[in-house]
């Protein structure tokens, strides 16, 4: 069975995987009142221990928008470090994870005011945003080892429309 | 003289005070070709040698949104760590920068496809969207120790309509 359907994306969901970063848990008001500060939310996690050059950086990233029914079927992970994804739109993206290869990967679908953190070494689908501009500010790991494994599965999975 | 004009913001006209974060510069093809990455694009700067307590994580803030003509008399700076604003919205937000507290403060514009990062230290205006969401994801210094300054003016600035 290669068909997925995408759910939404929650906390608790995709606890297994990484953090969701939104404005819905607890925050401390700052600046006379006007702006909710949701503390420190991510996971961060870049491994210090097997390369002294990691650092945590922050990049762009600009995607093609995809569709649904959507069609892959490679995953990949970062041994060396956590990554998070923050759309630089209110548009829902996809998220597609994977507990191992063996499993059947996941897909959640944000609700356009979610950015996500996965833990250093989740599998995950490549960035796939759902509509223009697919812009992204990306928090990962800038060092010199290799920080990319891949899987190719042998038959695509097709993440389903809603 | 109270008024300062809003500027465009632009990474040239930005460069005492921060980065400019956005999808205009060099890039290398990721994912088949499929995403731009514009690679490492911040100075993230938390001072370790002060506090070994300090580290970056990822914040969201949630403000409220501000109109133009906008008044202001408090600017403030974080003398342990960088800070990096990430809308997660298409819509425009006003960076105000000063040299010192000494200097005219400074108001850019973002154009609705950027992010910014204040270098440690610089002095900066409260987070101010002009519209909703008023969502940010922030990457600054979590830490224990004090990290933030404030100054008040005499008499308060006023950033004009365009």
């Amino acid at each position: 069975m290669s068909d997925i359907h995408p759910e939404p994306l929650t906390a608790a969901a995709f606890a297994p995987f990484g953090d969701v970063l939104d404005a819905t848990a607890d925050f401390r008001l700052i600046n006379d009142g006007m702006c909710q500060r949701h503390h420190d939310r991510a996971r961060l996690d870049f491994a210090a221990e097997t390369d002294a050059t990691n650092r945590p950086g922050i990049s762009i990233f600009k995607a093609t928008p995809r569709a649904l029914p959507y069609r892959f079927d490679l995953i990949e992970r970062h041994p060396e470090g956590s990554q998070a994804f923050i759309p630089m739109s209110e548009q829902p993206f996809l998220v597609i994870v994977a507990a191992s290869p063996q499993d059947k990967p996941r897909a959640f679908l944000t609700n356009g005011a979610q950015a996500i953190n996965l833990h250093r070494g989740t599998w995950h689908g490549v960035c796939t945003p759902l509509s223009a501009p697919g812009l992204f500010a990306v928090v990962d790991r800038i060092g010199t080892s290799a920080n990319l494994e891949e899987y190719r599965y042998p038959q695509p999975w097709v993440v389903l429309a809603l």
